[in-house]
């Protein structure tokens, strides 16, 4: 397997993932800012043009970062971090869920149009921008409470809800354009996962 | 079982699903318009005020649309609408991703942006739903290619992608703000889903 990449949160997904795994492949680093990911032969492997892309062994291209979760929890079983089938899974899939859709699409809207880190070839809107900054900061509180109650986002297992919410957390941290609010439980929590040594996972 | 719904892409996408698998449950239908969704009683079902949610019979509540289906394909197996465990299921994934993530979120984000249906309660922002609408419009060519090549997005088989994408293209042509080019593969595949008993489902 090759995995196509440019650093990102949603590599760093893969990449924590891959790490809790134990699986490693080799890695094909793409030039995003140079617009590589826009040429045809990228398009070619993932036409949405997106990073990270997963190559197979018989040459298959599998995209999009939780689809490629998806596949690696099949091809390795252990730890289960989509869950057994059923309630479980399901609930994993909710948290996954709100931590992409309510906080980590926030706060990457926020960032690509507040800082125009793509204005070569997106159109910027500031405005929204800070619209989304606020989104993400109004949907804190939800995953605080969830941690009051709760060892692990989506229960008492470390998952892929985890996983995403913990790239998304540190990336609105480092990029700085939304207003976190204290959230004492997410803390805690925060210290329990980056102690795992797949934390800081390459 | 109940399902907690307000008219939506989201509760239509619940209900397609419901029908191909031969599943009905109760409906309580949810007053999104008179802000019943940002309630305490609601908010206790969901706290992200998202609809639908699914009430299960031991009173457990599962929010987020593909995190009920999902739960509902392991409750009823046939027809297996997240495909088998391994490169189907990552590949359904994949193109469910895509549906959702590049083309449905940008046509909701050009309505809601455009229009001010939400205006009550959210800021909106006409140059980014513009934006939004050209995304989506940017996107249909990558759907229609897949769609050239396969009988469904994902492959040989029906899956919770085409049911996604269905419900997205449906609302978009709908809601008239996105600009949708001619895509001849895409008529002749909203044909075959249109054709199902499904696709009336409410």
């Amino acid at each position: 397997m090759r995995l196509y990449e440019a650093p990102s949160p949603n590599a760093r997904r893969v990449h924590i993932f891959m790490a809790e795994k134990g699986i490693d492949c080799q890695r094909v680093p793409v030039d995003i800012r140079g617009g590589e990911n826009r040429k045809a032969d990228y398009l070619g492997k993932n036409p949405s043009g997106r990073v990270p892309v997963l190559e197979l062994d018989d040459g298959t291209f599998l995209a999009e970062s939780v689809a490629i979760c998806r596949y690696l929890d099949w091809l390795s079983p252990e730890p289960r971090l989509f869950g057994e089938p059923g309630i479980e899974a399901a609930t994993i899939e909710m948290w996954s869920r709100r931590s992409e859709l309510n906080f980590m699409a926030s706060v990457a809207a926020a960032f690509r149009n507040i800082t125009g880190f793509f204005k070569d070839r997106e159109t910027c809107v500031k405005e929204w921008g800070e619209v989304s900054a606020q989104t993400a900061a109004d949907f804190v509180g939800m995953f605080d409470e969830q941690l009051a109650k709760s060892p692990y986002l989506a229960g008492d297992r470390f998952s892929i809800a985890d996983i995403t919410f913990v790239v998304a957390w540190d990336f609105a941290k480092r990029v700085k354009v939304v207003p976190l609010p204290d959230a004492p439980n997410i803390a805690r929590w925060h210290a329990v996962i980056a102690a795992r040594p797949s934390y800081t996972a390459e």
